[in-house]
């Protein structure tokens, strides 16, 4: 069996490119996409690739998304077939990667080579920004290009992530935002001793507890159309030796808040301050913020994408705004439209991961699709 | 420098009986009551040596108690002259165990040589009771060689521990009782999961953070005049993998009862399992009883130990059942009176134990004249 997407997607999977690495995938793409008179740029940064390709100087500019790295197998005994050798069993295509994202990358090549052959004499603006750490600590990638491309002024008007957005069927959700994501590291101070002298001692988890329940049981907004509500979800919390006999000096947690648009980081941190202090508690807190929310709510992209999804399977996407973080929330602040289409998402990170063969060639589809409404127009 | 219970101490510091060694403690003891008419009985259960040795056949029946065992010397480096070397410096006897408790032994032995000196005609009965493992698992040591002579109904009417009751001077303290201690094993149950989808976890450490409060508010009593309050502390608490995004499946934690006479350990348990079941937690509870509290508010053995510190100290001691537990939880049980009164405390379980040599005879002493009052008359 071979298709050009599915032979585009098996050549990547074959390249064992687990975050950091990209391990050739950005160079097999640019040398396809420099055929079509893309210029190819190649920005490393520290341990990570990552791939600006472009075509035209104008303006609006569409941008593909995505990339190359995958993370780690998990034990190989537990794979039924090796996970960097694209094996099709029962018409699935089994390979890391497979369906976050390189079943994706290989379509958006495919369909930009099918969408520019026929349209030959295309003056609109095509771009790819790729990057091989998508999956790890997103430091040197997405976060970085961008800052390079805001530095010069150079604005993606339509970005379409890859990310593997489906559930059931292709194309049957878009995300058309993500949630932010904030973590707090809070250590709760006390005073350490032995259980039998409790006058000198000051239990930290005994402090923290009234606190926790509090935070625990905050609605910190009702969401909103796009948004489920603001949630709060403790990780982790360690304190104590194992010594049952010693009060411990302090308490160490972690949580994180997946947030709507409704609030802002600055407003949880200060509601979540404003609940320690009322419960007099001595602490130390240090904050990340993983990401900002974003949301495309309407516009061209949006209307571009669900009629690709229309057009190509009969039905109608649904657009949500849940499950984790992407790279989306690096593009967004831009000013652009951000939507992710890719498909279905139900074995990614997994074991066995793996896409429909069935699927590949429609996902191609849409994207020619919408490249079709939104480029050559 | 040398006197009888000078030197017995140091023979006894000398022998490196780290839990539960004895290193030949026990046999140096044996030897020296053996030849004042004592039946020499060892018991040795699992890794632990004990000695029950008894003079007369009759009631009521004197019991000193003790262990010849040390808890170990943390860092070598750390002790200004060698643990097991002992050593005399300002007037203090340096090494493991000086205090805790190897002086009282050396006491013991010769108050009681002292004592059948001045009595050849004696038939009053004296018992000796000593362990290996005290500062253990404490689960091969008194306890088990109770075990045997309740089996064999033999009773201790008095029984002296020697522990380190003493803070500042010696005999200022004498402990008549101790309170108990009951420690509880709490795993609470909550679903794992992404802390992106909420609406698939139930945080444990969520659930539990209200019942914890409500624990640590919670009034057990009041204590009475021989008890404080019981306390309540949780000295251990864990969840979480250390990944930020994840809710954790369950959280673990140690808590532990130190409590009065005014309440039971299965009340305790039950009050416990009440808040749980009201904040409708899912868990798993194991319970360890550490130990009953028992006093031994008044009686011959009270007044002959508060007359010995009168009169060889010339103060009043002050009768406390602060602070941790000791084999005396074992002993009470059985019926038996049951006092702590030993050197001075402030250096026991530290680097550079010790104990002032010039309290070594006046403990003696003091032990010299309890079985005056109580085998003599
Ligand atoms: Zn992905
Ligand atoms: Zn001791």
């Amino acid at each position: 069996m071979s298709t050009a997407v599915l032979d585009l997607t098996k050549d990547l999977i074959r390249r064992q490119s687990v975050t950091p690495e990209d391990a050739g995938c950005q160079q097999l793409m640019a040398k396809r996409l420099e055929a079509l008179g893309f210029t190819i740029e190649s920005m490393f940064f520290e341990d990570t690739l990552n791939l600006w390709a472009r075509r035209g100087q104008g303006k609006p500019l569409f941008c593909f998304a995505g990339h190359t790295d995958v993370v780690p197998t998990g034990p190989l005994e537990q794979w039924t077939s090796s996970p960097f050798e694209p094996d099709i069993r029962d018409g699935m295509l089994y390979g890391r990667g497979a369906a976050d994202m390189k079943g994706s990358l290989a379509a958006m090549v495919v369909a930009t080579e099918r969408f520019l052959a026929t349209h030959p004499e295309l003056t609109g603006d095509i771009a790819f920004l790729i990057t091989s750490d998508e999956e790890g600590p997103f430091i040197n990638g997405t976060k970085r290009v961008i800052e390079v491309l805001e530095s010069r002024n150079e604005k993606i008007t339509w970005c379409l992530v890859g990310e593997p957005s489906s559930t059931k069927n292709l194309g049957d959700v878009i995300k058309n935002g993500r949630r932010g994501s904030l973590t707090g590291y809070l250590t709760v101070k006390g005073v350490q001793g032995h259980v039998a002298y409790p006058h000198l001692v000051d239990n930290p988890i005994h402090k923290a507890a009234p606190a926790l329940a509090e935070l625990a049981q905050t609605v910190w907004d009702q969401g909103n159309a796009y948004f489920p509500a603001t949630s709060f979800q403790i990780s982790n919390i360690h304190a104590g030796t194992g010594a049952t006999n010693v009060v411990p000096g302090d308490v160490q947690l972690t949580f994180n808040f997946r947030y709507s648009t409704e609030v802002t980081a600055e407003q949880l941190q200060q509601r979540v301050l404003a609940i320690l202090d009322k419960h007099q508690l001595h602490y130390s807190i240090d904050w990340i913020l993983n990401g900002l929310p974003f949301l495309t709510d309407s516009g061209e992209l949006v209307a571009a994408a669900v009629q690709a999804v229309q057009h190509v399977k009969g039905y109608t996407p649904s657009l949500e705004t849940t499950g984790g973080t992407s790279d989306g929330r690096f593009i967004a602040p831009t000013g652009a439209q951000v939507l992710e289409l890719g498909p279905c998402n139900g074995t990614i990170h997994k074991i066995n991961e793996c896409v429909a063969v069935a699927d590949l060639e429609p996902l191609a589809d849409m994207y020619q699709h919408i490249l079709q409404q939104l480029v050559a127009k």
